[in-house]
């Protein structure tokens, strides 16, 4: 008897696969590079089917035909030697799958490397972290459609399921499913600091304890904020720590990591001419985080405004907070989606935006009720050009654009930055000016470079000679 | 008799340069993949020593030895191809420069190939437009310091000079001139935006007229922020367009275009680790600019603010903008430099940062007397952290710090976007917090994908199980 599908790769991640894949009635052959991981997960079982190999060729052997192999290795250089150990065990169609973070350009290549050889090959873009991989992930399957039409009903099991409907939908061609998990992790860079951002101006400037805070948070879970981030930005705020007592969020050091996918979407956005200016401040965010002993330094070096603090109607900024996060996530996730729209131009990917919204609401990081309406907008016009113009999103605006206003100006006289928040509102305004100054630039670029420009009273290309 | 040095590429700036080096006393042996460009720069002459080769070879043999051949060519694959069509005529110890703005990465990878064989690269940095190129440029070459050693005599001839000193100065190996010139490009962006948005803020909030405006531009010319850009951005505001009469830039159209470098600035900081906010916010202040029909229809969609527009001290804003402005410099300017210090110490290319903006006083686009101040900051303590944090800038900022939060807020509360101004402030802000809320964060992602944090209390890395 053959088992119907592989994993390879048995780290938390793997391992969890593995045990959804298994919980939904799979029988599922396993593989690590040490033994170590395999064992650990063996004894975890608890009747599951899942069934260890220590060599590779076994293992292929294992797997009914046209095989299925999940990889849950590292992404990189890993990925091609698993490959290549692969290789001498399999026949024209089968299928690998690659459910890591690979840079989606990587994806391409060992996808048309494959393709020669008859083996489909997927990149998908898993989301939900741990317990996403354990009880169902957001899942961005990319490749050819008849390759992914053969994994499909495991591959829809395994995800997670939102209204009856799994957060797992085919996105298109070639590394689509590895650049749509990469845009993701870049929107979800910008939601987190937009979030720390509003916490910022509750704590500072408002000057509420971490309890008021969390219980504000708590109730912006329940109305259209609702979402994953909200939720456990409300847990973390309320949790304590065992060695001082205080709360735990006070003896962080204020210092944030990063993996690639951010700052790849950053890359990949600017390299194709679109603006992403929110999500690219909320990787800067980071950076300068990391400048600790920097920023304490500069903290004695540098003054702040000289403003009084004065007393404010707290119950009324609270609610400017709230519209100012709110519209500050529309503008993030406009440019993410711009970022979609603009890249499957780009590659003639025909990537379904309505879909990916979809499957956002479930297992991944940045899910929340608020990309039903995104969906929605999607659906309404296929060729929105920017999520700001749907009718839901400019009416939302008109009621919320002043209170962010005035939240980013607090904190401009208060001396506190709130990069994301001021990035959402400069370009707000620089999207709805139809007629800008830009031509100054491109007078100085004609004035000094000779770079030529238009004129918005005839058509033709046009050079001054200025001196 | 050979000549003692060979220009090859004819456009302007090529043209230019071999003018530059001939009158200033160089024998130049000049070559063109086409002949039409070659009989256009014969035909200006007067009485220069230029000397035209039709055939490549004749071109190499003209010159004494070691030859020195300089490289005026579209970047990309047009610098291969010369390459190579040189190669089979060149011996040992010749010289091959690169003045135009190629990657830095492919000058370094010609490098390595040429020194395997022997000859000699530089990857030449050169701003200054066509006018630079003819009566002096600024001038960054990289490479072995014994092969630009050989060229240095004719270089700091042909380079701008100022209070006698020449715009050339050994940058450091391999591919850091170019880098430094891209660098440079990236602030020219920025400084651009900034000037352009001390000119919206002029012209609609204040509701000045043109003419009114060059008179503010021309004073600020002989105070402190005295430049280049501001000087032709006078002169270009004092233009009127000879078809409508009008001030010429009122008829130009709002769309930006770019080139290379301003996004390989971005990218390569972003990759990096740098946080380049300015820079790149002028880089997408551009991208949305090339978006003018999206524009125009959202200016129907979404609604500014609702303030009234309220009478004002003219002159005290006329010096906050000032003051914004030159703050604004200071703070783009700080990260460029960062940039700069980053990547010498990544690469261990012990840039100069004292000489680099020594040689950017004369002959590049970002000409300032604002260099020599920067300068001096790096003279007074090579591991500055920041040029925020400079005595002189400390100084100054203090002083301008309220009135760019004044001009920002003013902005905001208009509806108006000055991206660059906002990103200054913000990064300002940042950069003086010694400790932030970004600890919020890490406990996110400590929570969701287990990515542990420091604390500010003691030693070591810790998870914590949230749920």
């Amino acid at each position: 008897m053959y088992n119907t599908i592989g994993v390879i790769g048995l780290g938390v991640m793997g391992s969890n696969i593995a045990l959804n894949m298994a919980n939904n009635g799979e029988k599922v052959s396993v593989y690590n590079y040490t033994r170590d991981l395999t064992d650990q997960l063996v004894q975890k079982l608890d009747g599951q089917s899942i069934h260890p190999f220590y060599e590779i060729e076994n293992f292929v052997q294992s797997l009914e035909t046209p095989r299925k192999i999940f990889l849950m290795v590292t992404a990189g250089a890993p990925i091609d030697s698993v490959i290549q150990a692969l290789l001498p065990y399999l026949e024209a169609g089968d299928v690998i799958m690659d459910g890591g973070n690979s840079h989606y350009e990587d994806t391409e290549r060992r996808y048309q490397d494959l393709k020669t050889r008859g083996i489909g090959y997927l990149g998908i873009g898993i989301s939900g972290g741990e317990v996403g991989a354990l009880t169902g992930p957001s899942i961005m399957p990319g490749g050819d459609q008849e390759v992914y039409d053969k994994v499909a009903p495991i591959l829809t099991k395994i995800a997670a399921q939102v209204d009856g409907t799994p957060c797992c939908v085919y996105i298109g061609p070639k590394g689509s499913g590895h650049f749509v998990k990469m845009v993701h992790n870049g929107i979800e860079y910008a939601d987190m600091q937009l979030i720390t951002e509003a916490y910022s101006f509750l704590r500072d400037i408002l000057l509420l304890s971490v309890d008021e805070i969390a219980d504000i948070f708590e109730t912006w879970n329940q109305g259209e904020l609702k979402s994953y981030l909200i939720e456990i930005t409300t847990e973390i705020l309320r949790k304590r720590d065992d060695l001082t007592g205080l709360p735990l969020i006070d003896v962080i050091l204020d210092k944030v990591g990063q993996k690639g996918t951010g700052k790849w979407t950053s890359i990949q956005a600017i390299d194709n001419g679109i603006a992403t200016s929110i999500i690219t401040e909320s990787l800067f965010a980071r950076y300068v985080s990391s400048l600790k002993e920097e920023r304490v330094a500069a903290e004695e070096m540098l003054e702040g405004p000289s403003t009084l603090h004065l007393k404010r109607n707290k119950d009324i900024y609270i609610e400017y907070v709230r519209q100012a996060l709110y519209m500050g996530k529309i503008c993030a996730y406009a440019q993410g989606f711009n970022q979609y729209k603009a890249t499957s131009e780009l590659y003639d990917w025909n990537l379904p935006l309505e879909d990916i919204a979809l499957i956002f609401r479930g297992g991944c990081i940045i899910r929340a009720e608020f990309l039903n309406v995104i969906s929605e907008a999607y659906k309404e016009n296929h060729h929105l050009s920017n999520l700001l113009v749907a009718p839901f999103f400019a009416e939302k605006v008109k009621k919320y654009q002043q209170g962010l206003r005035n939240i980013v100006c607090e904190g401009i006289q208060s001396g506190i930055s709130f990069p994301c928040l001021s990035a959402s509102l400069t370009y707000y305004d620089s999207y709805r000016t139809g007629r800008s100054h830009a031509n100054l630039l491109q007078a100085q670029r004609d004035y000094f470079g000779a770079h030529t420009y238009e004129r918005n009273d005839r058509e033709g290309i046009f050079h001054t000679d200025w001196q």
